[in-house]
């Protein structure tokens, strides 16, 4: 089941609120509608946002296609507007707009029906890339992997979170069909569960063997000799190897060292945004406190409890081992090793 | 509100697998009654199901007070291994069912109801030693509390979790009753939200500020320097000091290590296990999936994914900063302070 599907006229998103409880698609023909869906997390996962962001602007443009060229442009830079504000954390998304945009942004269209043309090859092509891009992540990373490995994760960096195959699940989904012999434990992943909702279902859809945890059971396995390694995804690399990812991350970095465990981050190169050098300058989303206050719409805490809830933490790059990007593995120092990159 | 409360011919306790949603009470009028409570968790907290069982058993002696004083001390005994079945990692519950039994075993009554007076009278003596012990233990442990310290807390190991005033809860209230301003951080501690439901409840309920969080965030408060101190509860400590607590009490005390952030643990000296040295030799509860796989009733996980759910982890001495008992604080080496107070 495809996270995201391009239909011509529509971009159909696996609602990924309602799983795996449900298996239901929202119907998007709007900008409006994929910004809508981005920001109350039906599509989620930094590549994923990308891909929907790029296929949100083609909507945006053929909803237009009657203006005049200047004024479509100016629908686009709106609808760029709209995207942009839907979450701050993933860089991802920045990135595919800008991608889009430099396209709109020079001046050689015939015609309106040109550049939609190119917009939406563009929005294609973002989405094969990363399709690919994960693929060979996969392939890369999966040298890191021993046989046997009991591998923790965190988070849903899956095919649910990208255009498919996933970054961290892309790597195990790899050693695993290589043959190799691999027990996954997935952290839950409060508030939103996307570890017990979405990496738990997607790893047993591809019976990947997989074992729920609670986040705060992580340490105990550890301590007890049950984790060989721990791969995460990210939503935002710095140039000097800072990653921010889903609340939670952190903890795990700093048990991960703690125990001698190898803590790997897998993340295609696009996710790393080379003009801020430290993750202090990440912005970090806070969401809504009726996620914390409640689970699956049931209230779980006093209804007016004070609550803290923001949705991502900073790793910093000494707690990192290596950086799994889908141009190799990358290792520290990784100011250097990112600077060759780019 | 209280916890438990004996009223002669009934276990009256407070069905904290409601709160805070609904306050109800169980009314328990058989010792099988209570120890169906404590296992379901209707009460919990190792102080908690320590006075629980001590009353199970006054209610299984007066509900076989027709038969012969022999017969008595057999129901009692068998009453004494129910109780004793029903959760394996507080120490709490097997030292009041040692205390009691040291009753009947004797063989000096003259009769059925001058035994069962000495019960009854050794089960109020508990209830109300551990509140005094608790209230005594929160002086102790205030005495390390900084004046607008930020505090996180693990669980529930407050008044919920005791006859009242709480442990390290307790050593909360004493701080903030004394004048400090305090703000409390709690975790709010899958699967069964002890932390959400009951810590959250019963610090609002005092009016003690408090923010809920949830587990995996206390790495990212620590790294924002939002946590000056932890204090948590202990189900049992051993000669050497390693600390049996609520599952993901050993991670919160590993990140509090990593960041330079004292970690304490208030609990009274029974328990203490002196017969064991090593946190390995204590049985670990594992429950059922279900808690794993749904909250509050709501499946949020695939319903057949394998879940691994121990309920309790242990910290070893080593990451314990002082051990804030009723009989003083304990500092390291703690097989040496722990055998000065034996």
């Amino acid at each position: 089941m495809k996270a995201i599907q391009w239909k011509n006229e529509a971009l159909i998103l696996l609602d990924q609120t309602l799983l795996p409880n449900e298996v239901t698609t929202v119907n998007c023909s709007t900008c409006d509608e994929v910004a809508h869906a981005i920001k109350t997390m039906k599509v989620r996962g930094a590549p994923a946002i990308g891909v929907s962001a790029a296929y949100g602007l083609v909507l945006a443009a053929k909803n237009n296609e009657g203006e005049k060229l200047t004024v479509l442009k100016e629908r686009l830079e709106e609808a760029k507007s709209l995207l942009a504000d839907t979450r701050p954390t993933a860089v991802n998304l920045f990135w595919a707009l800008e991608r889009m945009a430099r396209l709109w942004q020079k001046d050689d269209y015939k015609n309106n029906e040109e550049l939609i043309t190119r917009l939406e090859e563009e929005a294609l092509a973002i989405d094969k890339e990363d399709f690919d891009m994960n693929k060979k992540m996969g392939q890369f990373g999966s040298e890191l992997i021993p046989n046997k490995a009991a591998i923790l994760t965190h988070c849903n960096a899956g095919a649910l979170a990208t255009a498919g195959y996933g970054t961290a699940l892309g790597v195990i989904r790899y050693a695993f069909y290589a043959g190799k012999a691999i027990q996954v434990y997935a952290d839950e992943t409060r508030p939103l569960l996307q570890g017990a909702r979405l990496t738990a279902w997607e790893l047993m859809e591809d019976e990947i063997p997989v074992t729920l945890i609670t986040d705060n059971m992580a340490g105990y396995l550890m301590q007890q000799g049950k984790i060989d390694l721990v791969v995460v995804g990210a939503d935002r690399i710095t140039a000097c190897g800072d990653v921010a990812n889903k609340i939670g991350t952190y903890s795990v970095a700093v048990l991960a060292k703690y125990h001698g465990i190898p803590f790997y981050v897998a993340a295609p190169a696009s996710t790393i945004d080379i003009n801020i050098q430290s993750g202090k300058e990440i912005p970090i989303e806070e969401r809504h406190h009726e996620e914390v206050r409640s689970v699956g719409g049931v209230l779980t805490a006093p209804k007016d409890v004070p609550v803290y809830n923001p949705a991502f933490d900073v790793t910093p790059s000494s707690l990192i081992d290596a950086i799994i990007t889908n141009q190799g593995v990358l290792r520290p120092p990784y100011n250097e090793s990112i600077k060759k990159l780019f």
